[in-house]
């Protein structure tokens, strides 16, 4: 049986991007050796490193002055390497729910933390708006697309400071405005690669500002001299993002991205909206592109198990809400096809159509 | 033509592992995903990381009290997230090479660091011996194997207080005592996995000791607890680890390794110091059975460039030695095979007589 993957990460990538990759590991073109065990000091290697990172900078048009870095250890380890860098007296975090909160909750060791604005009292269902940014802070941090709760600030934010945004779940998915940021991360396992590799774009004249001393792997200055290199980076997951950069570029870039991105949420919002069985669960005017929440409508709840069982002998994978949020997600990342959504579509109208 | 991998790191894997790994890109287990793609809290990827740590505990016979964890970041990472953890008031860290010193660098940011021997008069050709340990120290940091200056401390120091070991490039070839140690750790991209995972192995009563407030990411209690679950964690490198894990135990285990690896380095060492053009850098009992370094000797040096060529017109591959070392490297983890040794020998044989 065919399956639909709407896991919110790691997730789907597109087919060619797996099958390249699981060529290389067989024999890296063309050397005779495996892509798990060649030298990433190997001629060949650097320009894998050089090529993904000429893409990222093409495809997110980013301005002259930052550096593009992968490393290790996730999102989650940037919430504090991300203040260790930059945070010199103060920082705004912008909280919408989990990831933001373990964002701030590290960054409090470094300095001094504002909560500049935060949706806690919804359970994170909307994001804020008009919110007052104090001038006086070193960034202003903001999740872009929270994946548990399936918001997602699509629009820049006009901010009288620098952003910093973790873009872990919907970067690649639409045009950023690069400028406004000192920097921008991801961990890279939703739209840009399998997991095991961070992608960090930064300013570099906004390194080395904070006035504390820095262990070695810790400060970004070590990567950006030694461009990803200063000890061995994660080969193939680094290998598979330089093969999904490639495809997002032939695909026809971000702005392509964008315009799939909206064509899946509305045809997925469309029919949570018109389905008797279901509602969507975040604010129509915050809702993510990536992550589509929805639960049964609450005459219907005892369905629940139901739908996900009938769902499921569909194909569908991944289709369950955080435990935080319930009821299920559907997670539409770049390599989510129509075809993939149509099939979640129909299994929604085939079970309305049984109840 | 023939490849032989010589390379220090990433470096050669049983090539059942990089088959088994690059058929499951394709299809995880018959689950209609790739093992790139799928979630990492999947019912059927839990199974991975237990089994990989369940092989980690018997084949290193690992007693109870200890946690195996995996990381991102690499052994770098590691060299100041020791420190974090259990550095309380004084460590000391014996100095044989690079890969200690970096290591001293950054615990001295956590605490007071002694160098308690050292064998930097030499450049390193040594192992310090008999030399005296305080027994006021935290731990006693050793770097077991050294690639560049190809050291290797294979019998157990006896020290009087327990041991902290980089492991990076010779865990998993012979059997150690772990109840030595209060952690090793090991980047895994030699005798492990490919790049992108690191291994550690922690003494749980020795955490939470360290009088400072740890990042999260950097407590290895929030991996411990969570079984290295925490966040997303690397998951085709840690499968490839399961792979190489599997494939160490059916060829009978560490001291079926530690066999091969004698026999290998007899080999070749023994051909190094027979053939009159070459010679080995490190003091004989000192010499490491992973990281084999040579030079040509001082009449013959000028053939340095020819032999290179050589033997890579031959099929060697990452034979270069380091560019502190020169001369020449034969990296010979795991899955070294024999035959790659015996051609590497041959050439040597066949480019004396051609001088």
């Amino acid at each position: 049986m065919k399956k639909y993957n709407f896991n919110a990460g790691p997730s789907m990538l597109p087919r060619e991007v797996i099958e390249n990759t699981a060529k290389q590991l067989l024999d890296f073109d063309g050397h005779g050796l495996s892509l798990m065990e060649i030298s990433h000091r190997a001629k060949y290697f650097q320009p894998v490193i050089d090529e993904a990172v000429a893409l990222i900078k093409e495809l997110l048009d980013i301005p002259e002055g930052y550096s593009v870095i992968f490393l290790g250890g996730g999102a989650s380890l940037q919430f504090m390497q991300i203040p260790a860098n930059f945070l010199i007296k103060k920082a705004g975090y912008v909280n919408t729910g989990t990831w933001a909160k373990k964002a701030m909750k590290e960054a409090k060791m470094f300095g001094e933390v504002v909560e500049v604005a935060s949706s806690a009292d919804k359970n994170y269902t909307y994001l804020p708006h008009n919110f007052e940014i104090p001038s006086d802070l070193d960034y202003l941090h903001i999740t872009t697309n929270n994946t548990i709760y399936g918001t997602e600030i699509s629009k820049e934010i006009d901010a009288p400071v620098p952003l910093i945004g973790d873009m872990s779940s919907d970067i690649m998915s639409r045009p950023v405005d690069v400028s406004k940021y000192t920097a921008i991360y991801a961990g890279a396992q939703k739209n840009m690669a399998m997991a095991g590799v961070t992608v960090i774009i930064v300013k570099d004249d906004m390194l080395g500002q904070a006035p504390r001393e820095l262990p070695t792997m810790i400060d970004y200055r070590t990567h950006v001299d030694k461009g990803s290199m200063f000890n061995t980076p994660p080969v193939v997951p680094i290998y598979s993002l330089l093969e999904t950069m490639r495809w997002v570029k032939a695909q026809g870039g971000v702005t392509e991205m964008d315009r799939r991105a909206h064509e899946r949420a509305d045809i997925l919002y469309g029919e949570i909206d018109r389905n008797k069985l279901f509602r969507g669960t975040v604010a129509e005017e915050d809702r993510s592109l990536m992550n589509i929440c929805f639960v049964m409508n609450d005459e219907y709840k005892e369905l629940e198990k139901d739908f996900f069982d009938f769902a499921t002998e569909r194909g569908m994978v991944g289709i369950k809400g955080h435990r935080s949020v319930g009821g299920f997600r559907a997670s539409c990342y770049n390599a989510q096809t129509i075809e993939g959504v149509n099939a979640m579509v129909q299994a929604m109208k085939d079970f309305e159509a049984q109840h």
